[in-house]
């Protein structure tokens, strides 16, 4: 690290990579402590954000970057503003309408750019650069990079063409010598200022963009705590420190303090940064956006997120193919139990009602409260989603007389199948949900279709308690709403649901186990 | 990275350097969760903790080790076992009573050996060789040898003693390029296999620890989830992850991902893992203890902790020697404000107390309530340590004319001093605490000395509430009892303390303000 060439250039993009955690929405006092803190620290320029055209889903307002919100931005920060454009998104026709109003507030469009598109990157590139932005090209899967075909060598053209070509480590799993002959082989095709931009997963982020910089990198990326999609990006802090330390960089360290302080207090809100199954998506090759949702919102286990990643790197969709459910014996009265709660609090009444009904089946949608029906000799039927058979299996101990069936997602399941040893001859996996698109492999979703499956005529729910409105994590409140709309989407098309114990949510009819007593 | 070599070993010292955190106490059931994942996992040794002589302050069973303990150990575990001794700690003449009953137990006795004690370490070596067991010096601070006289020279001494030679970076701030040097240094002076030790703060553990085995090392250490002292260590998991993926080391990613859920969640609780004071020491090769403890337990910003490190890498002890507190006015009635809640529930009957009373002061251990008094025209003391004097900034927004004096500990300062400019005037030190030799910076320990300084004839206080037994967090615990020791001892020599609002301390005599109005 002996000669990190002078005037290499510090990009921050907290909040344009943060906001795949926010839904790029910030705070205004969280922005302004990020504008005042970028003005005090030895940082060239500030990316805040994506131009779009209009997406289905709510996206917040660093998304779109309305010109108000660049006017003001520009109007209270000394640095240098940068924009970037999903390079698949945008219709080179469309680009002068889009990008119009930054003329004059932004100093560069940088687009993201999959390697296998570059001829038509280029053609969006010479429109951008006609409106006379600096252009950048952040040109993602560099890990990828050698596999493709003539990519080197389509390179030189785009001499003349873009400002800056940045080669960007999506996976987070490239180590420093392939750094260093990646930024030399872009180097020998093409005369324009390069970047880097590195993700964490394996903690190679420093270090990678130390090396970038040695072997002649230009202009460099990082986020304050990392923040950003996944296991997230080199830290901002750490390289100002680093650079602190080795090479004399002359830091603020108050300012960065507080901009560091302020951002991480978010960050025990979402909880970005690398942990194992980043780490083995990373290691792998493999994208980290559907590990990132299956760590954020759907509570998947890291043993069951690590068997679907081995499962994909290896080219398995699913390591198992069951027999289709078709329960021959039909019942009157389904019985659909949660994982909340009440149903302990309440025990001994659901007993009592469960005994005193006939043609009564239990469908534990969550496995967390098997233990109450475990001497009970009713049909049972569990629901087994990811790792929800090691949870099983935790709670009975491996008595497994009770059950009667698990029943699993649709094939094929993304997370690989857990199915404890005992159980394999008694699981079944579902043909399709029929009543919702929303979703095919949730706790609920694989309750209701199985309660319309065994046909029951009247089905009551315990032990969805829901949320309460404090201190409630980000997680719990979509998990939350996908479930009330999983309940109003069903007693659409399937029989009311009748909630036998307290609960919060909207969809479910409100009773009582001791009204039926 | 192509050539790791074929058989390097892999040490895992979680219980031995997670005990940092955890006073070196676990629960069975997390070490039993650890020893089975260890069983199924590509790892040749655990170190499971230290041996020592009693120490002063209570110190848990992974820091004793008696010998029920490891035999217990033993019998649970396919992997060798390995020990460390603090060599400064420990008498050669009575180091075969100390490790007498290992004998056939333990493996190997590790030795942490300061690189400027080698001769004693010798010493020590040679005794603990006698025994039997496989000897391994754990020298600390790589980062300094280059600069001790003769280090390197001597090294020869150890071949044919010792078994292994371990490098350490003590302070997580050596890159890969000095791993090198280093490794090949050591390896031209001594024959024996060669160990690395990474810390994390500036995540560099993973390359730097590649680097080492590529430079030869024969044998690695890592920790789950990176448990150690600060900043902690390479992650076991991301060094399993990047070895099977480079080079084909086959891992059991279930058994991985059970053991690391384990201590992910007491992490929770203690919050390893590197911040932006752990870079900071670690970048300027500062010891990472004082600052575990600020970051730990002192609530300290992460901007006082900058400024002091700031102040000892340029060997300031303090950046401001001020004049001595010394008030000429004494008052009856003191009045010491805390942080609580329980200030804004009462603030109306609080004010009207107030009011009534003559010759009562003000004494803000917190600023956090200073607001609540800002338009009372009493006398008014405010305690800066630390951040405290941005923290009453931000509260009264620069109104400070109602500031009669701020109050700062005894000099030096560790901490560094942040005093609002317009206050500079208004600040003073105190000479010396006298009421106790626990603590000279914490925020109760000022506000009860300004008490004492200012003749208080009866001292209440305010919002110290305490904290309940749920949901509080290490540092809460040891705040509180750290608070309420000094309200002891105070009591002894001082007079006593009456608490207005409610309270969970019992070194404060719980009173109402609402009989006094």
């Amino acid at each position: 690290m002996s000669e990190i060439k002078k005037g290499v250039q510090i990009l921050d993009c907290t909040l344009r990579d943060g906001g795949y955690y926010t839904n790029w929405d910030f705070d205004k006092q969280l922005v302004q402590a990020y504008l005042n803190a970028c003005n005090k620290l030895p940082i060239d320029w500030i990316e805040i954000g994506y131009r779009s055209p209009a997406k289905e889903s709510y996206l917040g307002q660093y998304f779109y970057l309305p010109e108000y919100l660049i006017r003001d931005t520009k109007s209270r920060t000394t640095k240098k503003i940068a924009l970037i454009l999903n390079e698949k998104d945008i219709d080179p026709q469309t680009v002068r309408a889009l990008l119009g109003d930054c003329i004059g507030h932004v100093d560069m469009i940088r687009m993201a750019v999959n390697p296998i598109r570059m001829d038509q990157a280029i053609e969006l590139a010479k429109r951008v650069k006609e409106m006379g932005f600096l252009v950048a090209f952040n040109v993602m899967y560099m890990s990828t990079w050698d596999q493709i075909e003539g990519f080197y060598e389509k390179l030189s053209q785009l001499n003349g063409l873009i400002d800056y070509f940045y080669l960007v480590d999506s996976y987070g799993g490239v180590y420093p010598a392939e750094v260093t002959k990646a930024v030399e082989k872009v180097r020998s095709k093409l005369d324009v200022s390069i970047g880097f931009h590195g993700h964490n997963n394996l903690e190679l982020g420093l270090i990678n963009t130390l090396t970038a910089i040695e072997a002649g990198a230009d202009v460099v990326d990082a986020t304050f705590t990392g923040m950003g999609r996944g296991a997230g990006n080199l830290k901002t802090e750490l390289l100002l420190t680093s650079l602190s330390s080795r090479h004399g960089l002359s830091v603020d360290f108050n300012a960065l303090g507080n901009v560091v302080g302020a951002f991480e207090r978010l960050q025990k809100e979402y909880g970005w940064g690398t942990n194992l199954p980043y780490m083995v998506s990373g290691a792998n090759s493999l994208p980290q956006k559907e590990v990132m949702e299956w760590v954020t919102k759907r509570f998947y286990s890291v043993n069951s997120i690590i068997q679907a990643l081995n499962n994909q790197s290896e080219g398995i969709e699913d390591n198992l193919k069951l027999s289709l459910f078709n329960s021959k014996k039909h019942y009157k009265t389904a019985l659909i139990v949660g994982g909340g709660d009440s149903v302990k609090q309440h025990e001994e009444a659901i007993l009592h009602w469960v005994k005193k009904q006939d043609e009564l089946c239990i469908i534990h949608a969550s496995s967390k409260n098997a233990n109450t029906f475990i001497e009970l000799s009713k049909d049972q039927f569990f629901c087994l989603v990811g790792n929800e058979g090691h949870r099983l299996e935790n709670q009975v101990h491996g008595s497994f007389g009770f059950v009667t069936q698990c029943v699993l997602p649709p094939y094929p399941r993304k997370m690989g199948t857990y199915i404890p040893a005992t159980l394999e001859k008694k699981s079944a996996e579902l043909k399709e949900i029929t009543f919702t698109n929303r979703v095919k492999d949730s706790h609920t979703v694989l309750a209701l279709q199985t309660a319309l499956e065994l046909q029951a005529q009247s089905i009551y729910v315990i032990g969805y308690d829901g949320y309460s409105g404090d201190a409630v994590s980000q997680n719990e409140i979509e998990l939350s709403t996908e479930n009330e709309a999983l309940f109003f989407e069903f007693v659409k098309v399937g029989t009311q649901l009748s909630s036998l114990t307290p609960t919060r949510y909207k969809g479910l009819k409100p009773d009582s186990v001791y009204s039926r007593i």
